[in-house]
C-alpha cells in the first residue's frame, strides 16, 4: 500500500442505456460553443450505424461533422500520423472517438497531435505532452479497455516490435459516454477477450505494490460487476443488463489502473502484441491465470479478498484456500470464454521464447508493479505454458 | 433508479497522510505557471499551522502568496463579498481554500465571482455560472462536507433566513487534497457533527430517486468506511486510521451526491441553519434518525443494503428487519456520538415549527428526490421530535 496516493478522471461520466442519444445534452461541458467536431471511427462500427446517430444528432445542432473511418486495429505510429495528415487542416472544436480501446487510443493521441507541434514519437514515455489537446468525448463500444478514463495511450512501434505507451493527464477526456446498447452486437470473441482484458486491470490494480484506498474501490466493484455478467454477456450477448454491467465495471477497471497500475500480465502481454500482433484483450486473458499462478505466494491475502467480489462461496476457507478459488475461477473462465491458449495459433514457436522474455523484461513500469519480482527465466516458463 | 446517469470530479485527488508535503509536486495539474496563489482560511485553522505548511512551500517555488482568513462559518453573501473586495485587486493563478465546508464553499464562488463579473446573488441556482474561475485546490480539514468534490455551494441569505445553493460544474476543483494528519486536532462535537454529514450524504444518496451505479459504489463504500470509524474517530481522535477512513469516506459522500443528490434530510436542514444559524452538520445529524424512520416503508429494501456494508449481523433478517437496525444503529450513533436532539437550545419554540416546515416545503428541488412524499403536517411532526 503507498502512503501517498492518487486519481484523475474524465471531466463528466454519462451513463445507461440509450445515453448516446442525450449526447449533445453534455456538449456544455467542452466549456466553449462547439461549431465543428471530428468522428473518429472504424467501419465496422460504422456499419452498425452509431457514428450516424452521433452525426445526425450533432448536426441537428448545426455543428460541422467531419468522419475518419482509418483507424486500424492497435495502430502503429504510422497510421495515427497518416490519419493526422488527413484531418488535421481543419480545426476542431471536439474530437469524438466511438470504438474501442485503439479508437480510443488514437482519438487521445490526435487530440494533442493537434495543439503541441510534435510528432507521435516525442509524445512517447510518461509526461512528454506539454499543452492540453482539443476536448475529447470518448464513447467505447467494448468492455472493455477502460481506455475511456485512463490518462494513457497505447502504439505499435512495428520496426522494434514493440507497443509503448504515452502517458499524460492531457489523454483524460472531457466526456465519456457509455451506452450499454453500443456492445449489444459485440461478437462472442471479442465479448470475451476484452471482457478479461477488463478484469485483468482490476486484478492485477488489486494486487499492486501501489494500490491504495482508492483504487482498490474500483478494482473491487469493477471485478464484482464484471464476476457478476461475463458468462451471461458471453452466452447471451444481448443481455442489457449484462452488458451495463460489463461497461461500468470496465470503466472502473480503467480507473483502478490509473491510480495503482497494473503489473507483470500486462508486461508479458506488450510483445505479444509488438512482435506477433496478438490484440491486446487476447494477450492479457491468455496470460492472466498463468501469472497469477506464479504471482500467489506473494499476495495471497489480496487474492483472497477478491474471492467474495467474484461471488464465490468461501466463507469457511482460509486465505491460502481462498486464493487458490479465485485463480480456479479464472481458469474456468479461460475455458468457459474460449479464451485462446495456445500461442502456436499466432506464429509464435519455442524459439522465439527467449526474445519476448527480455522484451518483457524491459516492461520495468509495470513490472516495478508487481508484489513479485519476475526473473527472465520464469518468464520463459509462463509463456511455455500456452505452447502446448 | 435513473435510467440515463452522470458524475464529474475535481481535476485531481491526492490523498494519504502527509500529502500535505507534497502539494507543489502536483501544481502541474493547473495547466498554467503558478506565480501567484491566494489562501483562504480561517483564523483557527491557521493556528494549527497549516495555513503557514502551504505558504512556505509555495515561497519556495518563489510563487507569491496572499492569505485571506475572513471567512465566517455559514457565510452569508455579504461575508463572501466582502472578502472578495478584499482580494479581488490581485491576479491569482490559484486559490487555495483550507478548511470546513465554509471556506471550501467560499473558495468555490470566489473563484467563479472572479472570472464572471456578477455577483453572489446573480449565481443562486443551477448552471447560473457563465466561465470558468480561476483554478482552487481545496484541502477539507473536517470529515465532512465532501465539498471539495461537489459541483454545489452553500449561501446564507440573512434577510430572508434562507440558505442556498449555487451549482456549477465550473465550482468543481482542479486538485483535492485529503490529508487525514490535518483532521486530528478536530474537537468532538465537530467530529461527530460532520463525520454524521458525511453519512448523510451517503445514506440520502443510495435511497435518493436519483439512485444510480455510479453513485450507489460511491455511497456503498462510504458508508463502509464511515460506519467502521466514526465511533474510533470520536472517542480516539489521534487515530490516523480512523480519521483517513472518515476523510476519504467523506469525499465519496460528496461524490454520491454529486451523482445522485441529497433529499428531505437536507431539505429540512436549511430553514434550521437559515433562521436559528445551525450548523448544517449539526442540523443534518439531528434530523437523520427521524427522516429515515419516516422513510423506511418507502425505501426498505434499499436501507436493508445498507446493513452489511455498516457492519450488521443481520444474515438470517427479513429486510424489514435490516431496515430497522440500521435506523436503529443510526439512534445509537446520535446516543454514543452525543449530536443534539434538542432544538430548544438553538432557540427554536413550537410556534416557530409551521414556518420552518413551509420553508423546507419549498426546497423541492431535494424533496424531489426522497423516496416519499413529505407533506407540511409531516414535516412539523418530525421537527416536533426535535422538541423535548
Amino acid at each position: 500500500m503507498q502512503n501517498v496516493y492518487s486519481f484523475q478522471t474524465a471531466g463528466q461520466i454519462i451513463a445507461g442505456k440509450d445515453s448516446i442519444q442525450k449526447l449533445t445534452d453534455h456538449l456544455y461541458v467542452i466549456g466553449q460553443e462547439v461549431k465543428s467536431a471530428l468522428i473518429i471511427s472504424q467501419p465496422s462500427i460504422s456499419e452498425l450505424g452509431f457514428v450516424e446517430t452521433i452525426k445526425n444528432q450533432l448536426e441537428q445542432k448545426e455543428i460541422h461533422v467531419t468522419v475518419n473511418l482509418d483507424i486500424l486495429p492497435e495502430p502503429t505510429v504510422e497510421n495515427i500520423e497518416e490519419v493526422f495528415q488527413k484531418t488535421s487542416e481543419t480545426q476542431y472544436d471536439v474530437l469524438i472517438g466511438i470504438g474501442g480501446g485503439s479508437v480510443l487510443d488514437t482519438t487521445k493521441i490526435l487530440s494533442v497531435l493537434m495543439t503541441n507541434d510534435k510528432e507521435v514519437r516525442d509524445l512517447l514515455g510518461t509526461n512528454m505532452v506539454e499543452k492540453a489537446g482539443v476536448p475529447t468525448i470518448l464513447i467505447p463500444t467494448t468492455s472493455g479497455t477502460g481506455a475511456e478514463v485512463t490518462p494513457n495511450a497505447i502504439v505499435t512501434i512495428p520496426e522494434e516490435e514493440l507497443k509503448v505507451g504515452i502517458v499524460s493527464r492531457y489523454l483524460l477526456p472531457a466526456i465519456v459516454l457509455l451506452d450499454p446498447l453500443l456492445t449489444v452486437g459485440l461478437p462472442k470473441p471479442i465479448t470475451a477477450a476484452t471482457g478479461m482484458d477488463a478484469f485483468t486491470h482490476s486484478l492485477e490494480s488489486f494486487i499492486s505494490n501501489k494500490a491504495n484506498p482508492l483504487s482498490d474501490m474500483f478494482a473491487l466493484e469493477s471485478i464484482r460487476l464484471i464476476s457478476s455478467s461475463i458468462v451471461e454477456a458471453y452466452e447471451n450477448g444481448s443481455s442489457v443488463e449484462a452488458r451495463e454491467k460489463m461497461l461500468i465495471g470496465s470503466m472502473y477497471g480503467g480507473m483502478a489502473l490509473t491510480s495503482a497500475g497494473t503489473a507483470a500480465v500486462h508486461a508479458l502481454a506488450y510483445p505479444l502484441g509488438g512482435k506477433f500482433k496478438i490484440p491486446h484483450g487476447v494477450a492479457n486473458s491468455m496470460l492472466l491465470p498463468h501469472v497469477m499462478e506464479f504471482n500467489l505466494d506473494a499476495c495471497t491475502e489480496r487474492l483472497a479478498l477478491v474471492a467474495e467480489p467474484m461471488g464465490l462461496e468461501v466463507r469457511e476457507l482460509s486465505d491460502e484456500e481462498k486464493a487458490k478459488k479465485v485463480i480456479d475461477k479464472i481458469s474456468e473462465w479461460t475455458k468457459t470464454l474460449e479464451i485462446p491458449q495456445n500461442l502456436e495459433a499466432y506464429g509464435v514457436k519455442d524459439q522465439d521464447i527467449a526474445e519476448l522474455a527480455v522484451s518483457a523484461s524491459q516492461v520495468t513500469r509495470l513490472l516495478n508493479n508487481n508484489p513479485k519480482e519476475v526473473s527472465i527465466s520464469e518468464m520463459e516458463t509462463i509463456y511455455r505454458k500456452l505452447l502446448s
